[in-house]
């Protein structure tokens, strides 16, 4: 068991800390979230920080840098009000890391990687058509996380596309089935495999 | 392709909601946050809402709902000023899973469970010894959601544990080799196997 301080971490080459503290929380959400700006140039980043607020309202939060990188998503999250959350899955991953270069704001990443564009019933924002489980999402706020100039951007949930037979009796998503992968770190990605779904747990 | 509204999602049995909007994010990380309180009563709690914020300095967050359910956790964080948060993993997530269970203050879910206590260097939370990547925390900030009175926890990592051969040269953790297991809805486990690690993306 090796153990590492606070002033180690500290002391370390920022892309190796950058590696090491980006694997603490453990296995992350990957998604791509989809939005759109006033030129009509549509744009996808992959998010790992996708994260549960409340089901009642619906509502799903992820962690934004505005100042340390381009912005696009942001920018075109605050400016249209809308944006999508589509889930990766295996068939697509690659693509989706492929999202995270630094395309010019006037590239689609669509166009860049070959990912199809979707609109479905009029939302604003677009989707990606290869996604199992997409959702088209409302911003509803934005929480500034002064301690290291990030953003939480809270939004909820209008409406959720998904195969219908992965919806299991109780409600639960049987996300296995759609494949939905894994992420760890800033740039590896994971299959993941049901071991137990467990009873509500008593005294 | 199924398509579920807003409407639709708020006009659902509570629990079902619950079980729905729990897996729309995707697959989470799976912790157990470790506290004390004053009384010297241990307490272990899952999370499955532990998200990267940044990693200079090293900040981890997680959400807590504390009027909705006993707030043990974060009644010990708030007092104290340390927690322990511990990777989950397939060897005792059954143990893990009974720590969501409502135990009376008195009680701690160590004995409850039979998961070990862990005391290292003298830091004021307990670890699970069981656990494979386990951290010492010191509460930072906490930011109310007033949107759905839920409340974001900040923490800065103090010091890691783990295997020293789980870190790999680029600073990357294998949590594959860790066996950390991921986690969907509110009650479902799982095992995660790598498919890549991809390089740095450039356009």
């Amino acid at each position: 068991m090796k153990s590492i301080t606070l002033a180690e971490i500290q002391a370390m080459d920022r892309l190796y800390r950058a590696n090491l503290v980006n694997n603490l929380s453990g296995f992350k959400s990957g998604n791509l979230i989809g939005s759109i700006n006033e030129e009509k140039v549509s744009n996808l980043a992959v998010f790992s920080s996708v994260v549960h607020i409340g089901s009642e309202p619906p509502l799903l939060a992820m962690v934004t840098r505005p100042t340390s990188v381009p912005r696009h998503s942001y920018d075109n999250i605050k400016k249209t009000g809308f944006y999508t959350i589509n889930h990766i899955h295996s068939g697509y991953y690659k693509e989706a890391h492929q999202c995270s270069a630094k395309y010019d704001r006037s590239r689609s990443e669509f166009k860049e990687t070959g990912l199809s564009e979707q609109y479905i019933d009029g939302f604003h924002a677009p989707f990606v058509r290869e996604a199992h489980l997409k959702m088209a999402m409302e911003f509803v706020e934005e929480i500034p996380l002064t301690i290291n100039d990030t953003i939480l951007i809270i939004g909820r949930v209008l409406s959720i596309h998904l195969p219908e037979d992965s919806i299991m009796d109780d409600g639960s998503i049987d996300l296995n089935m759609l494949d939905s992968i894994a992420v760890s770190g800033l740039d590896t990605y994971h299959k993941v495999e049901k071991l137990e779904k467990l009873k509500y747990a008593r005294p």
